[in-house]
């Protein structure tokens, strides 16, 4: 282990040339112009894998999206596995003019790397591949099976993978997933993510009058559908912030005490994200902390709006339409497709009889969680803690990442989250960067997870 | 009188080709290409002033927005004096494929003329100059003084009008105030109007936190502004479709026994007008019926709202602001001055610490009412009911008008709403029509007018 360790540390510059050579590739997923540079990305990583004596490196989609690409080193059959996920296509890099260098021209300043994919999600990504190298390049054996996903997708949605994942069950089969793509709580805190919220999202439409009439000539008469679209949304949540759907609450899982007093010692400052945000006052569920509300609590927000005169001036119309996106963040346990009768049964109650409605399901995802305790997630905690020189925080996540639960569901197997991003490194926005100084200890923090897992069963 | 009913009957034929000239104009006042035709019709009415032996022709506001035409013919200034007030400007005309006969190319079919501006309001201030030239043409002097004022601003909110009106007070000087461009209650029923409501319109912008937020990131623990915005909405109407916002019915001058029993007789079917506007149930102010609501009774619609995500598909924000246009209807003796006050107060309670808000006041009108029992408004009745061989019916309008409380302010008159159009007659929609029935019964009422108002005083 010692001259692993030792290797990684005297190869930082080449990691970051290597680095670059993967950030140059544009693989923009969303673009369709760009489909032969997500071909170059997938084959990029395939001739890394072929050059660390990987097995069985394929093409797991065929001719059906971008290539997922798969590599496997099966050094035991009855030694652990581990299977590392990561995605190689990036965000569009608009607003192109502000950024300050170019998002395909990776160049080091400050101790980060700086390009578009750096931190989200090649970079974090990449520590694996040479954590794996740090233990063939200096003879060892791997302590473990390793196995690797990297999708092509996963900015639009990830349309191909569920369907791979569940056609290749038995190919995948592991122990532990490990994806690095998310965030640390801050950039001196190293963190295992163990829970993320899930999504039922929805659109919702309400119909009045047949057409758009004059709100002089029939105001007051008829139930105006802005109104009554109003009322509505503003009757699913109370003054406490609590969603008044019923049942809505049933299946949520509590937070143990445990947990809240894990939260409570983050020390998590409202004042500087309220002066972030610029508000004077924050709204959530009563009774909960922000991280909390965030982390552990549903939620039901309105995602957009829209219905009658939207232009400039006045213009005295009494529309005949009006429509709002809705969406709800789940908690373990609650489930979507719960969560949508649930949200049926609500409006077959409270939209009145003088306007008409339709909801349409736009989007469903689970939330997920690996208990804390799971013996996967400690062995990420010691391997964070060696890495980081410092104990890593259990933290959740209130975004989704429906993959997680795909993996989970499909191959059975505890998802470990262990980022080394920073949410301040502009992902998804110009000037997409990755702190160098855990690009360095990821490479160290996965290759102690690796030692570790040998242990694990 | 009996030779002007006479000449007025046989010249049939002759005001409908006449009408057509006038129709054929192209007097867009919104399009700037039509500035020359804006001019045309203004000539072809001072031309027909002219012929008529008219004194005193000019334009009142030269070089400053479209011609405002004015013309007189005073018989002797111990006489009442009535003035007429009308438009030439019409709507535009798109869109324009939904024309069965070219806008600009009238034609008569179905006891109708078709063409743009037909009923709004070309062939309803027609009738005016055809019956003071009835009695010039058969030798007669004119019961009273008349005098013209012609605007071409109208269908854009007659920029200029108010401001002349106040420059030209005394040249104005009358006894009423006789304006056609209303709807008669149905096309067998003579109407005067006698009440507009007037209007109060807003923008209202909530702004949350400081830049669109991720709905998973951020869901729970910052007030959305969209829902503080529906909140606010919801919260200004009760159960009931009272508005409440403190004070605002204070001012409202409430409706008469005989008000209420004469929109009784009028009998109208709310079943028809569910239908027509295919809602199952109807929403308005308990304790009032739909005639009441929409003449009477003043409302707050909501008239347009936009805030978050509003394309296709699902997106996951959070959005920084929300927006809503709204307005209220306002009834005798509510102003909007006093009506934007109570909303400021009302917004400075209402609206939650945790958003900020700004609201912009866009647009407001007076409500006005000329009460029944005024003598112009007698005289009109004797001549409609003489006209059209039935008693009129008194009714009001929901919507504004905003030059009649202009015109009555200003010069302290009466107004008389004198309508011969119907509101099923397409104004400002394809397929404008007038009908020529009530094209030549209005012709015959202004002259009836004419006659009887010469005792008044």
């Amino acid at each position: 282990m010692e001259n692993v360790i030792q290797y990684i540390n005297s190869n930082k510059e080449k990691y970051i040339e290597e680095l670059k050579d993967f950030l140059r590739i544009q693989s923009i997923s969303s673009d369709p112009e760009k489909k032969s540079e997500m071909q170059k990305a997938a084959e990029f990583l395939m001739s890394k894998f072929s050059d660390m004596g990987f097995e069985n490196i394929k093409v797991l989609n065929p001719g059906k999206g971008h290539p997922i690409v798969y590599a496997e080193k099966i050094v035991d059959p009855k030694k652990p596995t581990v299977l590392f996920y990561g995605h190689y296509d990036v965000q569009p890099v608009d607003p192109i003019e502000l950024w300050t260098s170019p998002p395909f021209e990776p160049e080091v300043r400050d101790g980060k790397i700086w390009a578009r994919g750096a931190t989200d999600d090649k970079g974090q990504l990449y520590t694996h591949l040479k954590s794996v190298e740090a233990y063939l390049k200096t003879g060892n054996e791997l302590p473990v099976n390793v196995k690797f996903v990297i999708e092509g997708e996963e900015e639009v949605g990830s349309p191909s993978l569920p369907k791979v994942l569940k056609e290749n069950k038995d190919l995948l089969k592991c122990d532990a997933v490990v994806i690095s793509d998310t965030s640390m709580y801050n950039e001196k805190t190293p963190s295992i993510t163990y829970s993320l919220r899930g999504l039922a999202y929805f659109q919702i439409e309400i119909t009045g009058p047949n057409r758009d009439l004059h709100s002089g000539t029939f105001g007051g008469a008829v139930m105006n559908p802005i109104q009554a679209l109003c009322d509505l949304l503003s009757g699913m949540k109370d003054k406490n912030g609590r969603i008044t759907i019923p049942g809505f609450y049933d299946d949520v899982l509590q937070l143990t005490k445990k947990e809240r007093e894990g939260f409570k010692k983050l020390k998590f400052n409202e004042k500087d994200y309220m002066k972030q945000l610029n508000v004077k006052e924050l709204f959530g569920e009563k009774g909960y902390t922000t991280l909390e509300r965030t982390w552990a609590r549903p939620t039901l927000e309105i995602n957009g709006i829209w219905g009658g005169y939207t232009g400039v001036g006045a213009k005295t119309v009494l529309p005949s339409k009006a429509y709002a996106k809705i969406s709800m963040r789940l908690v373990p346990n609650q489930t979507p497709k719960k969560v949508e009768k649930l949200l049926k049964d609500y409006l077959k109650k409270a939209v009145p009889k003088s306007v008409t409605y339709k909801l349409e399901t736009l989007h469903g995802g689970e939330p997920a969680i690996t208990p804390i305790d799971n013996e996967a997630i400690q062995v990420a905690a010691k391997a964070m803690k060696k890495a980081f020189g410092k104990e890593p925080v259990f933290i959740r996540e209130g975004g989704s990442i429906p993959i997680v639960v795909d993996f989970s569901r499909t191959l059975k197997a505890p998802v470990v989250l262990m980022g080394f991003g920073l949410s301040s490194e502009n992902l998804h926005s110009p000037n997409e960067h990755f702190d160098l100084e855990n690009y360095h200890r990821g490479i160290l923090c996965s290759a102690y997870f690796l030692n570790e897992f040998k242990n694990v069963k």
